[in-house]
């Protein structure tokens, strides 16, 4: 940090007039929490007193503003990106703004005119998409912007985090059918996005590797609702042949076919598998444990994050395009498929 | 909407550019899905050239910064509590500025300049405090701020919104009470917080009309977190005379105690009942669904956001301080006392 050098001097002189040393104003003023009240107050009052400003020559984009556009906010999922998201921000004294869409819509025009009028430098896009006329302004006021899961349009994203979606649909498939299942459905997200297409794809990959035959039937697409989970579940069990696993298209819908095998009378996992997508926080403590597809949210928000500083700061990322990888977290959830169900 | 009028003239011309109604723009301009992307396309390319601009009188505080700082941001609780925030601001054309802190230790001090550089008209503080220094500066440059959830310091916030807390606890132990527990446990969350004081506060007066001896031992406190939940609860089965009732500080602790009653081979409720507190959206899909005291989280984040608003604008809320009801939502968690278990 080269500013140390030019603050030194005023920190020393709060120091001593607090009777403190250095490093407890240094303290003091980063906010750590291992300084007495009292200390902390005396100090507080001096640096009033005497109009202490930090240095005033910010470092690249310090104070900077970064617009955040966020698909479901409402969940766990979007906690876990902001977080990382928020994290980097901070950690270059840059600061979020935070706007909330529903289904992939864009936001509406306005919001291009009030980011502009306000010196946002740069956006970051949680499946959530643009117009192609405000991705053309965005350019054309040289607005940098990051696409976390994107949404999967004509136009890719310069910029963007993902995971590898392909083979998350793969292994939740294949460790389904390593257990002997081989009727495996799959409910995934709304179909025009990416990432349910992606990881439909896996599930097809998975099922051809294995010789088993793909049933149209029991590839299901809805939104990532408890709701349609529960609805998805549902149609699947009325099938002739109900499948004996099912690969959902995130946690939520997982604990949706939870519900639904439940009224069913069927138990997880003895009569029917489940495997979620995602692993949010809450999966370890479903009943039983969820096997989940972990994404590594909190690190797609933070390298999404980095990604956009780097270019709000005028430099290029040293990957354009990051795709992270997905893991298998195996719990309760899966299990041997039962010899009265296999084919 | 006063700027109607001005906007007309150019909407008008828009539409007869675009061949479409002024509906059909104004639906455009708004973001609604109901419009082909086809007509969509041509109405944003003609804005485009004609260089359409929404009137620049502004009305009240539109496209004015608001900043939240919010604990625990990695939660289902925060993601709640978000989302009302950012309902209401981009209802009023205002944003929110996101920043994330730990504990309820105040962000350091160059939050405050960052604040004061970038024009922030306003701040809410979710489950977390500022210094006095810091609210001695927000009022120096005019910047009103309001809590949602106080931390309780010495010097109670102003503007303020929370909860019927002691109810909430009351409820939370008088349900117990009624199904025939009288030996019941209470984990709160960090001590020194208002909303905890409260909450034991109201366990301690349902223990007492109902005319039950308080034991110390069965009055625990720590983080809103699910390993304190569990290490709590290790801790009360650990006693000589075990409870056959917890009220959890929130859900994810309660979810904890789930954790250390399945390891001690005790079932939830028929050996011991838990009772959460938030309600947050994963509690009807935990196993059992658990019973959990209702913190209308979405409504607290808007109304203090309504409050701020109103500051930012120059008036004054009709009411400074807002206590929301919380409610007992019943569901398979709790249940009568088992006979082998009861005094």
């Amino acid at each position: 940090m080269t500013i140390e050098s030019e603050r030194r001097p005023t920190l020393a002189r709060i120091a001593e007039l607090a009777g403190v040393s250095v490093p407890t104003v240094s303290k003091v003023l980063n906010g750590y929490r291992d300084v007495s009240v009292r200390t902390q107050e005396r100090v507080e009052r001096i640096i009033a007193q005497e109009g202490y400003v930090r240095p005033s020559k910010p470092r690249d984009g310090a104070g900077a503003l970064l617009d955040l556009v966020i698909n479901d906010l409402d969940s766990a999922w979007a906690a876990e990106i902001l977080t990382g998201a928020e994290e980097v921000a901070r950690e270059h004294r840059m600061h979020l703004v935070l706007r909330a869409v529903h289904t992939d819509a864009p936001p509406a025009l306005g919001w291009l005119e009030a980011l502009g009028a306000r010196g946002s430098r740069g956006v970051i896009l949680v499946l959530s998409d643009l117009t192609a006329v405000q991705r053309r302004e965005l350019r054309r006021m040289s607005i940098p912007f990051v696409v976390v899961d994107a949404v999967g349009g004509a136009d890719p994203p310069a910029n963007s985090v993902t995971v590898t979606n392909r083979h998350g649909g793969f292994s939740a498939a294949q460790h389904l059918i390593s257990l002997g299942h081989s009727r495996i459905a799959v409910i995934g997200g709304p179909e025009h996005l990416s990432c349910t297409r992606e990881r439909v794809a896996g599930y097809r990959d998975a099922l051809k590797v294995a010789g088993l035959r793909c049933d149209p039937r029991l590839i299901r697409y809805g939104p990532f609702r408890h709701e349609e989970g529960y609805r998805q579940a549902c149609a699947l069990l009325e099938l002739p042949t109900p499948p004996t696993g099912i690969v959902a298209g995130n946690d939520v819908q997982a604990l949706g076919a939870y519900q639904a095998l439940k009224e069913h009378r069927l138990r997880v996992p003895s009569d029917v598998s489940v495997v979620g997508f995602d692993d949010v926080h809450f999966t370890p403590w479903t009943s039983p444990p969820l096997t989940s597809v972990r994404q590594p949210l909190r690190d797609m928000g933070a390298l999404a994050t980095r990604m956009l500083v780097t270019l709000v700061n005028g430099g290029q990322p040293p990957v354009a395009r990051i795709e992270l990888a997905t893991n298998l977290v195996v719990r309760e959830s899966t299990g041997p498929v039962a010899a009265s169900r296999s084919r």
